[in-house]
C-alpha cells in the first residue's frame, strides 16, 4: 500500500496540488471540535472536483426513505446529518478574475494537518491567467476551547506586482446534502442580515426545525498593521458577503482573519442562537486570533497529555495512531448527551445518523480508558434515554411485552435504516449495547448504575432475545433464525454463532444483574420468567466444526467453496466494489471479525488453544473490507503470539483512511472505527485487559518499534504504561495504590511509583 | 369472501356507485386488445380516489433504479409500462358545472363488462347541483379485430329539463406514471393538432423514444338524427380538445360517437405514426360505431370458441373462467413478437417490465392449448432473442463462457429488477424458460424448433447452472447456496429443493438435446464438459425429511417454529400487510408453491403417495399470497382426489381479482396468474397430461357442478371435452385420428368423431 501523503509524526502533509487527491485530502485534513467540523475545502472558490461540507453536530433531517419495495416495519425516513452554511468561504479576486486553482497554474503547494495543534494550513504560489502570482498561506481551526468558534487566518501576497485586490469573505447557507435521497434541499431560512462589520445567516431544518445561526467578522492587516475598511455588503437568500477591493504592494503580507461563530438550537433555545453567535463573533474579534489559537492549543494539549500514544521508531505507525486520535476528539468529546458518535464524524455525509453499534464495541472502551467516566457515562445515558423508542422499534416487528430493539442506525431513537437483511436481522447491535454496561461497569466499578439505568436496559434487551430466538424441535435446543451477524457479507442466516453467543450472554446478564438489584429496589421479573429464561440459558444451539475447537460462524457454513482471500486477484480486491452481490454472499469471505468479535469480547471464556484455532479457520478467510475488522484480529493476533500478523492489522486499521485502503476516504472518514486502532496498541500490543476483579498486562512489541508509552484510566487511575524492547514500565500517576496482574504475576504499583520488569515476553503458545 | 361484484356467467356487474370501490372496478372492469389497454375510468371528469391509467404495449421508460444501498450488478434503471394519453375523455357541461359524481348526486349507477362481446358500458342518472338531472349511458371498445381502434359511444339524456348542455371530446397526453420513482414526466411531446373535425396528441418517451400518437374525431346525433356542428378546438401541450354547446331537449336522446386510433412506434416508422392514426379515425368515422362494434364482436366469438370454458351449476365458478380467460386475451394476442404478458397487463402500473417467469411458467400452457402454435413459439423466439442480454446479465455477475441468467423482469432482455434478493437470487426463473422449450416440444412435437432456437438457450442456461453449484466437500455433493425459490418468504436459502431440481433437469435435458441435435448440425459441447456435466447430474444434493417422502424446501427448514396457516389470526392475513419482513422470513409460512411447484412441474417422476405426502406437509403451511399458488395446489390436489380442496384451490384462483383476496386489486389485476386458473381446470378438473409419448385424461368434477366443458390443441387437432357427474366426452374435431389414456385405458379418438365413457371417476389413492 502506497502513502497518500507524507508520513510525519505530529502532521498530514500534502506536497504539490493533485485535483485527483483532491476529495480524499478533503476528508483527511478535516477539522472539528466535537460540536461541528468542516472538509479540509478551500476557502476560496475551486471550481474542480469537490465534496464541500460543514457539518453540525446532532442537526439531522429526516430524508424520506428510498427502497425499492417497501417493506413492512421500514422506517419511514432515514436521518440525515445536514451539511449546513459554509463558513469559510473567503473569495479572491484580481483584475475580473477569481483565485480558482482548478483554472490557474499552481506553483506550489503544500497542505498540512497539525495534529499536535489542532490546526489545518495550506501555502501555495498560484500564477493567473494575466501573469500576477500570488502567495496564499492560510491556517484555520474549530476551537476546542471554545466549542461555538471557528476561525481562519488568510494571508495574501503579491509576489510579482502590485495593485488591486478584492477580498470577499463570506457566508453561504445555500447548501445540499449531496446524499440527499430526492434531490431536496433541507433548509429553510430562518433570516439573515450583514453590515460593514458584521452578518450573519440563520437557517432552519424543514420538519425537525433546528435553528442554526452562523455568524461572521473579520478584520485586514497589511504585514502588522490593522488596517481601517469600509467594505460593501451584500446580501441573499441565506447569503451574506463583505467585498473591499484594496491595492495590495508587491512582497506585502495582507491578513484577513474570519472570526465564525456557529451556534444551533442543539445547545440554546431559537430566540438565542442569532444573538449569541453575533456576541461570540464579537467577542472572537476582541480577544483577537492568538488569543484564540493559543487557547484552541492548550485544550489539545490537554487531551494529549491523556490520550497520546508514542511509538518510537516507526513513523508510520505513530503517525497512525496519533491522526486515530486526533479524529475521535475532533467528533466527540463527551460534553454534550444529546450527541453520539456518527460513524463518518463531520468529514461526510456517507451512512447518515449519528449512533452505529460502533459506539458500544468501539468507541465506549476508548472514552473509558482515556477520558473522564462521566463521558462514557454519557454515553450510556444516550441509549438509556432512549429505551421507549428501541421498545416501539420491537413493537413494530412484531415483539411484546416490553423487548427493546435497539435501531441499527439513529439520531433520535428511531431506527433509520432501510434495508431489510441490517434493519431487522442485524440485532447483534442489541448485545453491543448490553455488553458496554457490563464493560462500563467492571472498568469503574460504579454498581449504582445499573440500578436506575442499566437493569431497565439490560432487561429489555434479554425480553427480545427470549422472544427471538425459538425452540427447534430438530435440533432439541433454542435456535435463531434469519440473521446478518457482523459479518455482513452474510444475510438472513441461520443460528449465527456470534449473535446466539452474545444473546445468550445477555440473558445471563441481565438475570445476574436483576438478582443482584432486586433485592434493593423489587424484581422486574417473575418467577416463571426467570425459570424460562433459564431454560433458555443452558440450551442454545451453537454451530461447531464437528473433532475441532472452531465455532462456525452460522449454520451450513461449510458447503462453501474452502478457499482463501489469498486466492482473490488482486484486481477483483476489495471484492465489495468488483463482485456481485449474490457472489459475495455465497462466497467464504468474510468482510469482518464475526465469530472472531466473539471471542474478542468474550476472551477469557476461552482457552489459548481455541483461541488460536479460530483465529488460524477466520483469518485467511477474512478480507477485511469493513473498516472494524482489522483492529479485532490484530488484538487476537498479539494476544496468541502471532506479532507479524498483529503488526500488519494494526498497520492496516491505523492508516485505513491515511492510505485510503478501501477506496472510500473521499467520501470521508471511517471514525469509529478508529476507537478500533487505538485498542489495537492498548489492547492489542500492551494486552491490557480489565476484569471485574482483575487488570491483566501482557505487553509485546514489534520488532521494529524501539518503544510505545500511552496513559489510561485504571480503576479511575491514570497509569502511564512504557514498552520498549526489553523492559516495561508502569507508573501510576493517580492517588490510589493500585495491583496489577503482568505476564501472570500480581504486582503492586503503589500510587506515586512505578514499576518496571526488564524483560519484555513476547507472548508464546 | 364476499363477492365485489354481481355473479353472472357472462357478465361482470357494478350496481350502484360506490366510490370507495372505484379503483377496484376500475381494475376488474379494465378493456385491451392485446395492443393496449384501458382502466375502466369514467370519461367524464371524476375528482373523486382513481387511478386513470392507458397503457399501450411494449413502450416503455427507463425509471432510473431506486434503492436503498446500491449493490453491485443492480440494474441502472427499471423499465417502466407507460401510463399514456388518456383517450377516453368526454367532459359533460351543464351552466358551468361539470359533470362530475364525486361531487353530484347519483340517482341511479350501473356498470357492466360484457366479456362476450369484449364492452364495457355504463348507465347511469344524475342530478346536478341546480336540480338538473341527466341520465348518461356510455360502450366503449378497443377493437379485438383492428388492434390500432378504439371507440365509445356517449349517450346524454336530459331527464327533467331542456337547455344547453356543453359537450367536449378531448385527448390528454399530460399523463404521469403513479409509480415514477422520482415523480419525473416520462414523456415530450412530439407535436398536437385540432381542427374542428379531428385531432391527435404525438408524444414520445423520453430515452427510449418511442412515438405514441393518438388521435381521435367524432360524430353527434340527436336520437339517429346525425346532426352538423360548428365545434371549437383548443389545444396545448399534449392536449387537444373540441367542444361544443348544444341546445338539448328533455327526454331526447344525444349521442356522441368519439373514434380513437393509437398507434405506435412498436409496429410503425417514426414517421408514419401520426398520419396513420389519423387515417385510422377517418376509415373508423366513416365505417361508423355499429361497423366497428360488430367486427370486434366477431373477434371475440372466435376466441371464445375455441377458448371457452363452460361450466354448468356453478354460475361463481363460471364468472371466474371466464373473467381470467377474458383478460388474458385482452392482454395478449400473440400477434406481435415483440410484447410479452406484463404481471399487471394494461390494467395498472405496479411491477413494471412486460415479462416474468409467469409467461414461461403459467401463460405458455394456456396458449399452447388455446391458441395457434404459433403463438407459443412466439413468446419463446422473445427470449431467444434476448439471450445475448442474458449472457450479458450473467457476466455482470462473474459467470463466464457464454452462460445465461435471464432476468427476473424484462422489457427489452436486460435486467429491470432491483432487490438482491429476487435480483440475483431468484434464479429459477431460468429453469422455467428451458422448462417451456420442452414443453413446447412436447405439445407440438416440433423438433425442429431445437437445432437453430432451442439448443443454444438450452446450452446456456445449463452452463449457468454448472457454475451456479458449487461442491460441497462437506455434503460430498453438489449444492446451490444463496437463492430465492418460488416463495418468496424465504430469501437467501441454501438447496431450495426446488431450485436444485430444475437445475439438474435443465442441465439433463439440455444434454439430451445436445445428443439429439448435435449429430445434425455439429456440436456445441465438448466431450469434458459433457463428462463434468454427467457428474453433476448424479451428485446433485435435495434436502430431505428423513424417514419420509417429503422433499424439503431448503436446508434447516425443520428448525422452525412448526406452525399452520390455520394458526395465523385472521386479522393479521394476509402476513405480508400485518408482519415485518423478518417475521415472515423466518416463519414456516409458504407464499406461494415451492416444493409443490416442482412437483407439479415434473409430477410424472413421482409416485402418487409421494405427491401426497408432500401436498399434506405444504398446504397447511401455505398462505396462498402469491396469485401463482392456489392453482398449483388446486390443481395437484384434484391429482390426489382432494377434490373439496381442488374447487376450494380453484375458486381462490379464479375469483382472486374478481373478490379481491389480497387487497390489492385496486392496483391491478394479476394477469398472469390467470392462466393458472385455467390450469386448475384443464390439468386439475379433467386431469389432462401431455407428454412427450402419450396425452393422459383423468377428469373429475366437483359436487356442484352439473357439467363443464371446453376445447383443446392437443397435438394440434382441437379436442372437445365435456365431463358431467356422469359421463365424459371427448369430440376429436380435427382431421387427424387421436389416441388418448383415459382412466388409465388407451382410447382411439379418430378424426371427427366422439368417444363416452359413462361413468366419470372420482380419482382416488
Amino acid at each position: 500500500m502506497n502513502n497518500l501523503f507524507e508520513i510525519d509524526a505530529w502532521k498530514i502533509i500534502e506536497r504539490g496540488f493533485d485535483p485527483s487527491k483532491q476529495k480524499q485530502a478533503e476528508s483527511i485534513f478535516s477539522i472539528g471540535n466535537g460540536s461541528f467540523g468542516q472538509r479540509a475545502n478551500f476557502e476560496e472558490k475551486y471550481s474542480g472536483d469537490s465534496l464541500q461540507g460543514s457539518y453540525v453536530g446532532g442537526v439531522y433531517y429526516p430524508d424520506k426513505t428510498r427502497v425499492g419495495w417497501w417493506k413492512n416495519g421500514y422506517p419511514e425516513y432515514f436521518a440525515k446529518v445536514l451539511n449546513s452554511c459554509n463558513w469559510i468561504g473567503i473569495n479572491i479576486e484580481i483584475d475580473g478574475e477569481q483565485l480558482d486553482v482548478h483554472h490557474q497554474e499552481v506553483l506550489s503547494f503544500q497542505r498540512e494537518l497539525d495534529m499536535k495543534s489542532g490546526t489545518l494550513s495550506r501555502r501555495m504560489k498560484v500564477r493567473f491567467k494575466n501573469g500576477k502570482e500570488l502567495e496564499v498561506e492560510s491556517l484555520r481551526f474549530c476551537s476546542m476551547h471554545d466549542e461555538e468558534i471557528a476561525a481562519i487566518r488568510y494571508i495574501v501576497t503579491p509576489l510579482n506586482f502590485s495593485g488591486n485586490v478584492k477580498f470577499t469573505p463570506y457566508l453561504d447557507g445555500n447548501v445540499m446534502n449531496h446524499d440527499s435521497n430526492y434531490d431536496e434541499f433541507f433548509w429553510e431560512e430562518d433570516s439573515h442580515k450583514v453590515d460593514v462589520k458584521k452578518g450573519y445567516v440563520c437557517s432552519k431544518t424543514k420538519k425537525t426545525n433546528f435553528s442554526v445561526s452562523t455568524a461572521m467578522r473579520f478584520s485586514f492587516w497589511k504585514n502588522d498593521e490593522l488596517l481601517e475598511i469600509h467594505p460593501n455588503h451584500v446580501s441573499k437568500a441565506f447569503f451574506v458577503e463583505n467585498n473591499f477591493e484594496h491595492y495590495v504592494e508587491k512582497g506585502n503580507r495582507y491578513t484577513l482573519k474570519k472570526y465564525v461563530s456557529i451556534v444551533s438550537t442543539i445547545s440554546h433555545s431559537e430566540f438565542s442562537v442569532i444573538p449569541r453567535s453575533i456576541n461570540n463573533v464579537r467577542q472572537a474579534y476582541m480577544n483577537g486570533f492568538d488569543y484564540l489559537l493559543n487557547n484552541h492549543i492548550a485544550a489539545w494539549e490537554e487531551i494529549w497529555s491523556k490520550a497520546d500514544i508514542e511509538i518510537s521508531g516507526d513513523v508510520a505507525a505513530q503517525q497512525g495512531i496519533r491522526f486515530n486520535i486526533f479524529q475521535l476528539y475532533q467528533t466527540y468529546t463527551g460534553k454534550n448527551e444529546k450527541l453520539n458518535i456518527g460513524p463518518k464524524g463531520f468529514t461526510g455525509e456517507k451512512y447518515g445518523g449519528a449512533t452505529y453499534w460502533d459506539t458500544e464495541a468501539y468507541c465506549l472502551p476508548f472514552y473509558l480508558k482515556t477520558a473522564n467516566p462521566k463521558v462514557a457515562r454519557q454515553l450510556l445515558i444516550y441509549r438509556y434515554n432512549q429505551l421507549d423508542k428501541a421498545i416501539e422499534n420491537a413493537e413494530k416487528l412484531g415483539f411484546k411485552n416490553g423487548a427493546a430493539l435497539y435501531p441499527m442506525v439513529t439520531m433520535n431513537g428511531e431506527e433509520c435504516h432501510n434495508e431489510w437483511e441490517i434493519t431487522f436481522e442485524e440485532i447483534h447491535r442489541n448485545g453491543a449495547i448490553a455488553f458496554a454496561v457490563y464493560n462500563y461497569v467492571r472498568h469503574t466499578g460504579d454498581h449504582s448504575y445499573l440500578e436506575k439505568y442499566g437493569r431497565p436496559v439490560l432487561i429489555a434487551i434479554a425480553k427480545f432475545w427470549t422472544q427471538r430466538f425459538n425452540w427447534s424441535e430438530a435440533k432439541n435446543a433454542y435456535v435463531m433464525l434469519g440473521v446478518t451477524g457482523p459479518n455482513e457479507y452474510e444475510n438472513n442466516v441461520n443460528n449465527n454463532w456470534y449473535t446466539n453467543y452474545i444473546a445468550r450472554w445477555c440473558v445471563q446478564y441481565a438475570l445476574e444483574v436483576e438478582k443482584e438489584v432486586s433485592p434493593k429496589v423489587g424484581a422486574l421479573l417473575t418467577n416463571d420468567e426467570i425459570k424460562s429464561w433459564n431454560h433458555l440459558v443452558e440450551n442454545v444451539y451453537f454451530p461447531v466444526l464437528e473433532g475441532t475447537r472452531v465455532f462456525l460462524q452460522q449454520d451450513n457454513f461449510m458447503d462453501k467453496e474452502q478457499l482463501t482471500a489469498s486466492d482473490i486477484p488482486e484486481k477483483e480486491r476489495p471484492i465489495n466494489q468488483h463482485w456481485s452481490w449474490d457472489r459475495i454472499l455465497r462466497s467464504i469471505f468474510i468482510k469482518q471479525a464475526d465469530v472472531l468479535q466473539g471471542i474478542y469480547l468474550f476472551e477469557d471464556h476461552f482457552d489459548l488453544k481455541t483461541i488460536q484455532d479460530n483465529f488460524d479457520f477466520y483469518e485467511p478467510k477474512t478480507v477485511h473490507e469493513s473498516s472494524l475488522s482489522p483492529c479485532i484480529h490484530s488484538i487476537l493476533a498479539a494476544k496468541i503470539g502471532r506479532l507479524d500478523k498483529a503488526y500488519e492489522l494494526y498497520l492496516r486499521t491505523s492508516r485505513l483512511d491515511l492510505d485510503d485502503y478501501n477506496h472510500e476516504a473521499d467520501e470521508g472518514l471511517h471514525i469509529t472505527s478508529m476507537a478500533g486502532t487505538w485498542m489495537a496498541i492498548v489492547e492489542g500490543m500492551a494486552g491490557i485487559r480489565v476484569l471485574s476483579d482483575s487488570v491483566k498486562i501482557n505487553p509485546v512489541i514489534p520488532k521494529n518499534w524501539k518503544q510505545y508509552r500511552f496513559q489510561i484510566l485504571l480503576r479511575n487511575q491514570p497509569l502511564e504504561i512504557r514498552v520498549s524492547q526489553n523492559e516495561c514500565e508502569i507508573i501510576n500517576k493517580g492517588s490510589q495504590d493500585l495491583e496489577l496482574i503482568l505476564f501472570d504475576e500480581n504486582i503492586p504499583v503503589k500510587a506515586g511509583n512505578f514499576y518496571i520488569k526488564t524483560t519484555t515476553k513476547t507472548a508464546t503458545i
